[in-house]
């Protein structure tokens, strides 16, 4: 169907069409009205399709009827009501599986390792009354158009309607890791915000969410045979993922299409663990913190010692049996050395060895991954592990996160390893926020400034790259550590700010951001529309008259 | 009662006692548990109490019950369960007027002119098992002093408790005009969000609520006589203020001591009459914006009209007999000069009379004042009026207010006008958000900064002020701009970092941040007990932990 219509191509007008983000990679357009048939609805030719394909069409289904997005023009709509009123409807929209593919659950393609996942889908949408078509080789292809889909459509009146018919969509992302990290160890996050998060990201087509569920001010995962660090380590009984809420969570993600990559950072950000297990930690709350660690408390792990090895590996082994993804990080970031020079059992044991603390942190390194190796995962760590540790037992296979700064990821990839992109400079959600430490009244946040949708944005991912290092690049994602956050403001703070990087990461870099500002207005108040309290990019004025608030207009 | 009581004061250790928010100016406090009796009430011996005094007993009494905050301390009040399970059960507490005191509603106690409101209070909560009493001069008072005592209490268990009885509170504000401002053009806020945020605001005891309504971007205030202006002018239907809007408002506010004054800011910030009165404004969304305005869109008020001063004096009459505050802001802030030179309606008129354009500024001035003043209220101006136009017909009256920076304070006193500090590097809530124009990826808000609660809370209000200047200082209030703002942040954006000027103007400057830090998490978590999405300031481990989290610690 789609490649019969490619020959209709050149009659259509090429524009960046609004209310679709991210932008697909091919779209063609064209100028006339269709609207959705009062019995329109969506069907699929796989036999069996799974369980998640249904959720997906049903809630697909709902946002059609539901979203009732004004288009943002003055007058929202009301210009296109005679254009409307006179144009085809839609009968329905037809979802395949190319011919042989396998009909896995949208979860199980999510978890494919990276460079396995197949999120391609081709979208055709008739403006001549005849039924819409969509095709992939993965339900998880099939997903992402259904997200395109549900974008599509404004509302007047009683019409559910598009001007820009037909459509014609070849899509895919350019990197496959696009991702939102979320801090649950400084503040907690009760399940059904990280379920709402879950929601937008899928709707703004990420791929993972990174799990940053546990840190030093607290231990809020339930490990199954570890739960006393959590019993002791939360914040609250009514603070702790139980396995259960872990296995909810992953479910929830992998039926949006999104993989959840878990993080127990080691060996530093771990003081909490002091609480149920004082033997395995060095420096616990040691004074004055700022000497000991980063933030406070000050506390690491003692991983020059056999014993805490053995127990960090077990500890991230259990917790790795809880998370269906192929991937899990150690973390391995701000590793202090002052707290190791005054650990005793730590020096005794450099000491009786022979060894560098770089060099039983390898020795470390080797035991911890190879924990994970056996469960079949690949480890995840901060840079820190590839460019300042001499870690020398790094599996090549290991995705290396970028954050001190953009201009480290080339001593990464240099190095070897695939990268995904975290850099403080861009993606950091919490910076310009003001100092949380004592009461300084001119101190900023360490990462000042505020890093605006406009500047991750315009993120160069293979800046100072070779292509083979480029190669190397897995995507990268934005970061919301949570010092000053909470519930109360996680959706402002994050939405759609990160949708930057979900465009960035799924269209490609080089978009211009003046031309992508009105579909980031849109794809915001669907968010609204959706119970998301997504953020004003501009006063309503500016939203409704795109462009007319450049600083050139 | 209270006078007897203070023999016993030197017994009493004096503490920052927490949970407080603003810290009284005189607090005695004692070293014994006292929980509040299970049938625990607050009573009056006022003969006829107004309406606005009932309800507020009403919503204290539901406070005491609803609230459940544990004490912010690792086990959340755990370590206080056997003493409260000994203590004395305080069964009441009652309020009282002063001898000869006059009996008026809060609202009307709060809308007298600023020199005349006495919101002072004495309270006094005994140990020994004996009624709490509190007396004050005016019903505003006492409504403060409920407001202190709703903050007592912590919850454990079934108790709600104290471990700091006895109390003795005398207390009254250093500063009549404690405020905020919110910008309600630029994005729309609907009634609910408003009154949600003067809920919030008599928690910490503000008293006046500056609302920037309109502005160039929309005029969402039905004004009668008119309404043409809001029916073109607001965003939606949907997104107007109906003078029944207006008047809940304002009974919402005074019935929480709060005065809203509102501001039609002129004779720039006026684009958007032109929907309605095109003969009224120069350079209507003329291009490029920055040439004519600060932001867009430009257009301005043909103040040098004779016609145009009178529908703008008429337009500010009618707004102002919407509202029963004594107060009334006409703006004045941000005139842009080019936008006139090349009007050729103002240029003929200022030919035609000889006048420069400041010259018919001071005439509209005298014009627009004058109407207020029929009306029997005081002008508010934004300090360009005092300063930067030459303007020679402002009452001595007048209180300006000082936007730009901190330091245009003193030039303001020298010319002998009140003052409410309102600037920008202290007060501006909006700042440090990245720059709303435009897709300038290196860009940032104008006033970063982001003006932390630690900043605003070191602020001096008598700075560089002789003791007759200082006398001038009416107070000051924190400012919402909502080019990036709407319902969706407006609760993380304002609390409770606005509650540091609110402390600030209330118990006087010179607070230590470190040491107030620990209240602020109290009154912050207070917030959100009560369905306010007030943000974390830090990790709940420091929250917990008072002081630990100080870069000395």
């Amino acid at each position: 169907m789609v490649k019969a219509s490619l020959f209709l191509a050149a009659a259509f007008v090429v524009t960046p069409a609004l209310a679709l983000w991210p932008q697909p990679r091919n779209l063609q357009t064209g100028s006339s009205a269709l609207k959705l048939a009062s019995s329109f609805h969506i069907t699929t030719t796989i036999h069996n399709a799974p369980k998640d394909l249904h959720d997906a069409i049903s809630r697909t289904s709902s946002f059609l009827k539901t979203d009732k997005l004004g288009r943002l023009v003055v007058g929202r709509g009301s210009s296109d009501a005679a254009v409307v009123s006179r144009a085809r409807a839609l009968p329905s929209l037809t979802l395949s599986l190319s011919k042989g593919a396998k009909i896995n659950s949208i979860a199980a393609e999510a978890h494919k390792a990276l460079d396995s996942r197949d999120e391609a889908y081709m979208l055709h949408v008739p403006a001549d009354g005849s039924g819409a078509t969509m095709t992939a080789n993965t339900t998880l292809g099939l997903f992402r158009g259904l997200t395109t889909f549900s974008q599509m459509w404004y509302a007047y009146g009683g019409d559910t309607y598009t001007i820009d018919a037909p459509w014609i969509i070849q899509d895919s992302p350019a990197y496959p890791y696009r991702g939102l990290m979320l801090d649950t160890a400084r503040n907690f996050f009760p399940v059904t915000d990280i379920k709402r998060m879950l929601d937008v990201m899928s709707w703004v087509k990420m791929s993972v969410f990174h799990w940053h569920v546990v840190d030093s001010q607290s231990f809020p995962l339930e490990v199954p045979g570890f739960t006393n660090i959590s019993t002791l380590g939360a914040y609250s009984p009514s603070s702790i993922y139980s396995a259960s809420d872990v296995a909810d969570i992953m479910n929830y993600a992998g039926a949006r299409g999104i993989d959840v990559i878990m993080e127990i950072d080691t060996p530093g950000h771990t003081a909490i663990i002091h609480e149920a297990f004082p033997e395995h930690v060095a420096c616990p709350e040691a004074a004055p913190w700022a000497t000991f660690a980063n933030e406070p408390p000050a506390g690491q792990l003692r991983f020059a010692l056999p014993d805490t090895a053995k127990f960090t590996a077990d500890l991230l082994a259990a917790a790795a049996k809880m998370s269906p993804s192929k991937y899990f990080s150690t973390g391995g970031d701000e590793l202090n050395t002052p707290c190791y020079d005054q650990d005793v059992p730590t020096q005794q044991q450099l000491q009786a060895t022979g060894q560098t603390l770089f060099e039983a942190l390898s020795n470390f390194t080797a035991t911890t991954h190879g924990a994970l190796a056996a469960q079949g995962k690949t480890p995840v760590v901060w840079e820190e592990m590839a460019l300042d540790y001499n870690v020398t037992t790094l599996s090549n296979e290991t995705l290396v996160m970028v954050w001190i700064s953009s201009e480290n990821v080339a001593a990464v990839a240099q190095k070897g390893f695939k990268v995904v992109h975290a850099a403080s400079d861009y993606f950091y959600l919490d910076c310009g926020a003001g100092e949380w430490i004592g009461a300084d009244p001119n101190a900023n946040s360490w990462c000042d400034p505020f890093k605006s949708w406009q500047k991750s944005y315009t993120f160069n991912p293979t800046a100072n790259l070779t292509e083979a290092e480029a190669a190397l690049i897995q995507g990268g994602e934005h970061l919301l550590w949570t010092e000053q956050s909470g519930p109360e403001n996680v959706d402002p703070i994050v939405w759609p700010r990160a949708a930057s990087s979900a465009e960035l990461f799924w269209s490609g870099p080089g978009g211009n951001g003046s031309m992508a500002l009105p579909r980031l207005h849109d794809v915001a108040y669907r968010m609204r529309a959706r119970g998301v309290n997504a953020i004003q990019l501009q006063p309503e004025w500016c939203a409704l008259r795109p462009g007319k608030c450049d600083l050139t207009s």
